[in-house]
């Protein structure tokens, strides 16, 4: 009888099994279940507890500790007692339990909806609540987490632990910015505020914007349709001027460096000096040729002198700011593509450079810094495969490198110097999620998690990683390729290139899925092969693969491209007469390029937020890669997308939002007009009151938009 | 030999009608073609001389004349004469012959273009010329051509026959509109100048838009696109203010008159007395249910009496200013809906009616005036079929009136009332264009031109009339079908319904193509039927088949479009599951009206810039017949079309122009949103810089888009 059982339930098990393996995802699932449904386990918030042997991290809304030295986990606080003592103090609940910070062995900080709270886990009390104004944005604490700047509109406030708040800019007019990050995000630029390391001083930009056109958009949300202007400053056009203040808390005085002319230039890459005597600031000029990295006396705001310079015939692009040393406050970190690659410098502040860290052709990708001793330097990079990243630490005396993670794929490990421990969180293109602890020495000491296949019941489509050689056979190109679960070799598929292609960016990756959004699987198990290749002019391989470009959008991307249909096409079960493409913004831009600069290789296109001509795109990334119109006419022309509307012959859908700040409506309406002269029928279609993409719920439509035509027209 | 020549020449022309008769329109004749390349041949400017017996018009770029007592055929003047003359006094030639008119028996009047031209045709020379500023526009000469008044910008100028100019408005603020259309050219207002009968002053609207909410427009066409607001009272919000003001040529003083309060009511049907003592408007409260015909004192602005009112429980709307008889000029004709139909009072300045001149279950169209001894009104009306259009004559003393116009369909007389002869200038269904000249007493005199068919060449769609019955059986509904040239009773045909279906107008009449574009012909012989019905609340059928509409738009209208397509359903050869509908601006509202909330009868629809909510719909029209959106809230609700989004079952593509003044692209944007948020896929597009419709070449694309997206799905 009990044999007899056992065999019916293996039975159901294996139907169950066949069953469940069966399940094919819901768009909706495809497009907003990445993350959250699909996303795979994982230990959130990780990171290493001050002072103890310990790292802590969320799970199951507790803050959760684990000691490497007894191997036990803890459990520090529930986040429901914390909300019961923050109600009791008649402060709001806490949301979101992941967004804790430690501020010591046993505090942490977090913010509630406009307060700065340090809770400390001991005394279960409140030591510190920085109560800040609504509306405030940009919140920026100071590293004692004694005053907080923010801004309100384009004004700064700094609200001290007395919950003392003083505006410290006056500006009414809406064209100077204050304390909000500058130059349209390029450079790295991600804030406008920046504390002193002893967090006497608050330096911020103030950008003055008064002279830059306004772009008009419209919002339509409001019972008759409202004006919102936006300034943007487009290539070759008047540009904004930025300066950096400081505000000194003690006097409440408030000194402007003084970075002089042309004041059109980019002031990139803030740092304070560990004293806080000096600012450095790696100047740009609007060529973006030229790099000065200057040092400015922060109290007086003069200009100290330049500690060395950058030049290059093409493009600098600064990205990180440079790291002081602790052991040695008068040399810092500094990263620099001036040998062609990303890699790590230490420099003195007399501007000499004391040593270049890492070379080779690779790219250090992150810096995670030194050990206490400052000999061994801990940082990310290709070296092994640009597709993946690894945990590497420099023997900065010897100068000997070691990678410290073995298993291929993409490492985000987090390191303790002091410790002398590393978590190793990471995953590959067969791995969701893996947790490891090692010793920095390269040691495994435990596995933390493992996580299962999100998508172990679903029917999937297959990955596929591949390689290509460019045309000149100087540069492997890397690229993915999915098919439907039921791929059948002797059928023939219609073929999707999804494509973005442009700088800064790197789509196919050995990390789970392969880089690729789960609505390509979704797509690819409809019956598609979906295809994406990293051209030159992409990220994380080079200055040389990436610089390719300059004054040329569009050309050898496509060639590329190009490289990667040819190989579509010597596949038996792709069918070459129904290849189509599809790409978002930059990857419009390669969508349109390919759809009319090789009309006959491709027959439906899907072109969202598309550049149509880099003369409507804005001054800082569009002059970096194209120059200035006037520079380069020829550049401009040919990448001008209008000038070949008449080659189309396949079908193509463009997509654009109406309140599209970054690539401007303009690009496709002018398009839209020039084939409406030619008489040249194509498709087109809005997302109101989003904004270059469509993010959220509408995400759904967006994306069975997009499939549907394909599915009707390819 | 001859015989045999005859034989051979005949079966020639066999052929050649045989082969000609297959010549098959392209999409650009059908579009651009209907008025150029085959409009029917006709005598443009047709019109009588003053003091002759011969009536002129112009022919092959000559001003000629014909008398009807010697029946010859004379010209008057080359325009290539003209412009000898014109460019031998430093003038510019004059472009368009057509816009010439007469002043006198041996004058001409015409502009140049910026120059009001008087010229005598007996001396040759030009009498009077007045050159104004360039950039007028609103060009109003006055009567006797000694002042040309005009706007630039906001601002009203007046040149004298001296040349010289008075600027008599002085308003900077850009919100103060002066000698423009005022009321968003509702109430048959098309101007904003008013010169009085002997040309001693000027009224002139003056409206202050200050207070009207900005709808903002972005135009692209600039470098970096700019903004266009356009001032759009939307139904409910604050509208602009309007007032009257009077200019004295001598004094060049201007006062305006005492038009009181509220400020937001409507001066509509400007007339003055012909003693240019009185000024008469037709005061409309905001409401529009309550008339005032008013008189005011031109001089002191005075406010002098209300002759009568007119109220009506839905609406009032006149639209045609009093007129003033000659050899009485104490009496005016007055045009009234008032019992149901439109037609001629007669009122005395006391406010007494004196007569009610016409009356019946019909329209007068247009009131063409008595004649000397003003006892014989002349007058066009539907008394004999609301698809037609006759010349009546009235005998205003025996209340008698006689039909002069014979032959069935549309008939433009220009009637002679001092010779007592009318040159009958007709159209119908099967003639393009006929001109006879008949005396008034009815008598034809002879024909002057018959139009070939312009068409004979080509194969043409058949057109049908078809006259249907309302669902309650109170009134015929007049609709119009085209098939094929190849039509096949025994085939299927895929059926689409072209759709208007909004006050003021008529799409189906008894006139050349029926009323029909072009571009239908072209469609239907693709192998599609196109039906149009013209439902209740469209024109010329009088107050209570265009009144149903009040507070419910889209009700009726769409029960009297279903009955056009039950009747559809019956025709064996339309096939019932391939019935799409396609319509603008009203008829944009009917189609998606249509779509969801008849889904199941709609396989495909083509909405051009529909009204979607009429709370975005300006004041005037949309008060007129919805009221406000507080006094109607079901009636707003109903016909919101974004609460019917989820109905949809058929194909829907949305155009709507982005610079779209009439039907402001709001209406379109939140439809998509409501669609985009409840995950229905529709089709959009747009045409950049284009304005309610598409004109001019780009409509040929518009067309295509149309077609081609029924053939593609329907």
């Amino acid at each position: 009888m009990k044999r007899l059982l056992v065999v019916f339930l293996l039975s159901v098990n294996v139907l169950l099994i066949a069953h469940s393996q069966n399940k094919e995802l819901t768009l909706s699932q495809a497009v907003l279940g990445q993350r959250r449904e699909f996303g795979a386990t994982t230990l959130k918030n990780l990171t290493w507890r001050p002072q103890t042997n310990a790292f802590s991290y969320i799970k199951d809304n507790c803050l959760m500790e684990f000691d490497i030295k007894t191997q036990k986990e803890d459990t520090i606080l529930k986040m429901d007692n914390l909300n019961a003592i923050l109600v009791a103090n008649n402060l709001p609940k806490i949301k979101n339990y992941t967004q804790v910070e430690w501020v010591s062995q046993f505090a942490i900080c977090f913010n509630l909806e406009t307060n700065l709270i340090v809770f400390n886990l001991s005394t279960k009390k409140i030591e510190s609540n920085i109560g800040y104004l609504s509306n405030a944005k940009n919140i920026d604490k100071c590293n004692n987490n004694e005053n907080v700047a923010y801004t309100i509109n384009n004004n700064i406030f700094i609200t001290n632990k007395y919950n003392k708040t003083i505006e410290i800019t006056l500006d009414s007019n809406p064209g100077i910015v204050n304390g909000q990050s500058v130059h349209r995000n390029e450079f790295g630029i991600k804030k406008g505020t920046f504390w002193s390391p002893l967090g006497n001083y608050l330096a911020f930009y103030r950008m003055d914007e008064t002279m830059v056109t306004d772009y008009p958009l419209v919002d339509i949300s409001t019972r008759i349709a409202t004006l919102k202007n936006v300034k943007y400053p487009m290539a070759g056009m008047k540009s904004h001027e930025v300066t950096l203040g400081v505000y000194n808390v003690q006097t409440r005085l408030t000194t402007f460096l003084k970075t002089g002319e042309p004041k059109e230039q980019y002031l990139t890459n803030i740092a304070w000096s560990p004293d806080e005597k000096s600012i450095y600031i790696a100047v740009l000029n609007r060529e973006q040729n030229h790099l000065w990295m200057n040092q400015y006396n922060a109290q007086t705001g003069d200009f100290v002198k330049t500690l060395f310079e950058e030049k290059n015939d093409k493009y600098v692009e600064p990205v990180e700011p440079m790291v002081f040393l602790k052991s040695n406050p008068n040399q810092f970190i500094w990263q620099s593509r001036r040998d062609g690659w990303n890699h790590i410098y230490i420099y003195n502040v007399d501007g000499a450079l004391v040593k270049q860290i890492t070379k080779g052709n690779w790219e250090v990708t992150d810096v995670l810094g030194f050990d206490k001793s400052e000999r061994y330097l801990y940082y990310i990079s290709t070296q092994q495969n640009p597709l993946e990243r690894h945990l590497y630490c420099m023997d900065t005396k010897k100068g000997v490198e070691k990678r410290l993670t073995t298993i291929h794929g993409t490492h985000n490990p987090v390191v303790s110097m002091d410790l002398g421990y590393f978590i190793d969180v990471f995953s590959s293109t067969e791995i969701p999620n893996q947790i490891d602890l090692y010793s920095t020495s390269g040691k495994f000491i435990k596995n933390i998690l493992k996580a299962d296949n999100p998508f172990k019941d679903y029917s999937m489509a297959k990955l596929e990683m591949v390689t290509l050689k460019t045309r000149d056979g100087k540069f492997t190109l890397n690229a993915r390729m999915l098919k439907p679960a039921s791929f059948d070799a002797s059928k023939k598929y219609p073929t999707v290139v999804y494509v973005y292609g442009g700088p800064h960016s790197q789509l196919v990756t050995d990390d789970w899925l392969g880089g690729a959004r789960l609505w390509e699987y979704y797509m690819a198990n409809k019956g598609y092969i979906l295809f994406t290749l990293d051209n030159r002019g992409t990220g994380n391989r080079g200055f040389e693969f990436e610089g390719v470009i300059h004054r040329n959008l569009g050309v050898n991307e496509l060639d590329d491209q190009m490289v990667g249909v040819e190989y579509l096409k010597t596949l038996p079960y792709v069918d070459a007469n129904r290849i189509g493409v599809h790409g978002w913004s930059f990857g419009g831009f390669m969508t349109v390029t390919m759809m009319l600069k090789q009309a006959d290789q491709f027959k439906v296109g899907v072109a969202g937020g598309p550049v149509i001509d880099w003369k409507f795109y804005e001054v800082m990334y569009g002059e970096r890669y194209m120059d200035t119109p006037d520079e380069n006419p020829e550049g401009y022309k040919n990448a001008d997308l209008k000038n070949f509307v008449t080659n189309l012959k396949g079908r193509l859908l463009i997509i654009h939002d109406d309140m599209d700040e970054t690539v401007v409506p303009q690009n496709s309406f002018t398009f839209l007009n020039e084939c409406i002269k030619n008489n040249i029928q194509v498709d087109y279609f809005t997302y109101p009151q989003h904004q270059h993409n469509v993010a959220g719920k509408d995400r759904v439509h967006l994306i069975d938009k997009i499939i549907t035509y394909f599915d009707e027209h390819l």
